[in-house]
């Protein structure tokens, strides 16, 4: 490899961590479709949240308010290992011989190696400031667990972690991770809950899914007076805190002298996502706003419109691609908020074949409304592509990113590979959230052979759709 | 837990990442016996160790220059993850309660996860620099493996690894990770050197050691013309290229405005630990050379001695605390050199049932020659403390550390607590040379009650020891 292209770190100083979340609400130039009460339909107040949520997360949920200050607390546990670094892949460009200018934002140095933990030291916070002794959550290959677990051991709560069964058997590691961090961690579907019997009468030897985890976790907060719930993704208030990797980067892209023309994140509930498009969004939903208000440009301004923005999921789960733009069930036993969503269908369960993460069924509604109203675009990929481009990221960048994280990896890297037929020179940007090194195993496999392409069956997608709720 | 009293960070800027490595050697106030031949037992020149060693890494083997400048391309590499943070860990003095205020130093936000990026970037560069193509080199768990892939990677160097075959068949991950990179990785012994089928020959099933892999690697460097052999501990140049770690967290300690009272790490062939403690060293070993040289202080003038510096060991691999100080063979074939240092005998192999990584049989010979001359005290704790250690700082500082590091965990807590006897409120600083994400399959062996302690019986120590060579 020639000399002086090695990849170059945008760093932040400390002091330069957002002292504010950037609430997207208030700017969306859209209403967006209450969240409705799963028994009743009807649209949920906060009352109806408070079994679930401290009070301080409910008003985060609902706010209007174009910024919510960061907790100093909260702070002080980000400053552990915020600001994340914001590289120039220049290593990439050079193996991939493209004119494209590659960026991106890492979330990997966190204690728990992804961007889970600006979330669940935000969510663990609020809950011990209003006396909350215990949370509830669910985890599918514990991703989310781990960073709950380890933030609830930050604040002194006790961690109730219901993990999907067939993870829970066959990912021993992520287990003993919550449980080094103190977390109570249940094989889900299980005999503890009401959801959990359910599907085990049916079929006890279900391999469980997200969404029967959530169902479980709801019915554990509602059932324990100390206990409240806590959601890893899709909600607003989550978005909300995730919205200081956006922040940063668009500090470290002014620091790097350049804008992006292209924005790329993953998305599995989408806050990840969201977390880094959502500040850059600002000025195409400004654009959007003056139009719809009919505010007339003068002549000859030009408008910042921002970059493309692109929305990247998996084949085996294309919630954003094919599913429905729709009112839906966050859990499998319909005891979560019912949402307006992208969704396959509260029932539907990714294929075991699939290795890659982001397997739920729904998405982010604030995400999905942007999708709907084309400020996003959405597009799947297949596994042996991603697997292919993550290790194509390893050998040049040095870091091993993970299955989930290799989503946005491939798309930024048929980007950079189409940018050299156009000639165009446009910079991207994307989001690697989180390392690899829990993931091992899937790379194994993919070494190995054992993983194939998956495009879910049309035929079962229709199934799950059908059940969507009458709203 | 109160207010208040989260970890504080300091984080240098990224020019303060030390531009040249420290070298201890012409420091030291006593002679260091040189490394023999394996064949002849006579002094090794220069010559002999080209066929291992690129003559840039040689020449940096036998310096005695103060300070070795640090290539550009290799700063450009440290630039993705340096500076490593310096941490004070309040929440772990606060649940320790103790005056004591803790320190560490964390190396495990490299692209690896651990401090063995920083030679192996290093090693790979000046190999690269020379013209070779191709790495031979030996791995245990594969911290070291990784990490030599990882760079090869970066300089589009060949890497060939002899992965001890009991972690080669029982941790898959690891072997996975080095695949990424593009390494080939070999279970050892194997067939593919005179070594391993000797070995193979009398012991089919043998699981292999750090020792026996490391006669593979030695040979396969030297039947190779394009091929060279690359060590992660032990050697001069490796403890060289780690002084980066003491550098920065000297920088880092004024920063707090503190000096540590005590500082520890944990020893496998004691790089990790030589690279924090060297720098740190330098006022005793001035006072010990003036001392020497006969040098009077003038009345009254304090001088200042530094810290004093625990290297932390298992006791089921004791090397420090119950081996021999004298010259051993670095393999078990003897093909490697002979070096001059603390030793269980070349044939040694920890017990099985040892989780915590730190198997080598002897140590760096610097370390061993400051041990011996009495500037760095050694200890042998026991892994069921080192893993309730380990949990307790994964529980109040949020990272979940690599077990080698809790070694280093273990004894600053202990000396903590042993403040809170004494009332003294002594800086302690420590090095916590990895994360543990790769080995979560030893925190589940421990939750699981599966691990035990174990001293390492002396007659089979002494029987290992009866084979030193009579130089």
């Amino acid at each position: 490899m020639p000399e002086g292209h090695d990849a170059v770190k945008f760093l932040l100083r400390e002091n330069d961590i957002p002292t504010a979340w950037y609430n997207i609400v208030p700017d969306l130039p859209f209403d967006l479709d209450p969240p409705l009460h799963p028994r009743t339909l009807q649209p949920l107040g906060p009352e109806d949240l408070l079994p679930l949520f401290p009070m301080a997360l409910i008003e985060q949920e609902v706010s209007r308010a174009p910024a919510v200050d960061v907790p100093g607390r909260v702070l002080d546990l980000y400053r552990q290992y915020r600001p994340a670094p914001l590289f120039r892949a220049r290593r990439l460009e050079q193996v991939l011989n493209t004119p494209a200018r590659i960026y991106y934002k890492y979330e990997g140095l966190s204690p728990v190696g992804s961007h889970k933990a600006n979330t669940s030291i935000a969510q663990a916070y609020y809950n011990h400031c209003e006396g909350v002794r215990r949370l509830a959550t669910e985890t599918g290959a514990g991703q989310w667990g781990s960073a709950l677990a380890m933030a609830c051991a930050m604040f002194g709560l006790e961690c109730s972690v219901y993990m999907v069964r067939v993870s829970y058997d066959q990912k021993p590691y992520r287990k003993a991770m919550m449980r080094v961090y103190g977390a109570d961690v249940t094989p889900s579907p299980s005999p503890k809950t009401a959801a959990g019997r359910a599907i085990l009468a049916s079929d006890p030897e279900s391999p469980g899914s997200l969404g029967i985890a959530i169902s479980e976790a709801v019915e554990d907060a509602v059932a324990h007076e100390d206990t409240k719930y806590s959601l890893g993704s899709v909600l607003n208030h989550v978005l909300l805190h995730q919205t200081v990797i956006g922040l940063e980067a668009q500090m470290q892209m002014e620091m790097a002298g350049d804008r992006p023309d292209v924005l790329v994140g993953c998305v599995g509930g989408g806050s990840n996502f969201a977390g880094l498009a959502f500040p850059f969004l600002k000025p195409a939903l400004a654009a959007a706003r003056r139009r719809h208000s009919g505010t007339a440009q003068r002549a000859g301004q030009s408008t910042p419109q921002g970059p493309r923005v692109i929305a990247v999921e998996p084949t085996a789960c294309p919630t954003l691609t094919r599913g429905t733009f729709g009112y839906d069930y966050g859990d499998t036993a319909c005891l979560a908020p019912v949402a307006k969503m992208y969704t396959l269908g509260h029932g539907f369960v990714p294929a075991g074949i699939h290795a890659g993460g982001l397997r739920y069924h729904g998405a982010a509604p604030i995400l999905s409304a942007l999708v709907r109203h084309g400020f996003v675009e959405a597009r799947a990929v297949r596994q042996l592509e991603v697997f292919e481009s993550a290790v194509t990221f390893a050998r040049s960048e040095g870091i091993l990113p993970a299955p989930e994280s290799a989503h946005a990896v491939r798309v930024a890297v048929d980007l950079a590979l189409e940018a050299r037929e156009t000639g165009a020179s446009p910079a991207i940007l994307f989001g690697l959230s989180g390392h690899g090194h829990f993931d091992l195993g899937a790379y194994e496999s993919y070494f190995a052979g054992q993983l194939k392409d998956y495009d879910h069956p049309q035929a079962e997608i229709d199934r799950a759709l059908a059940s969507l709720p009458k709203a």
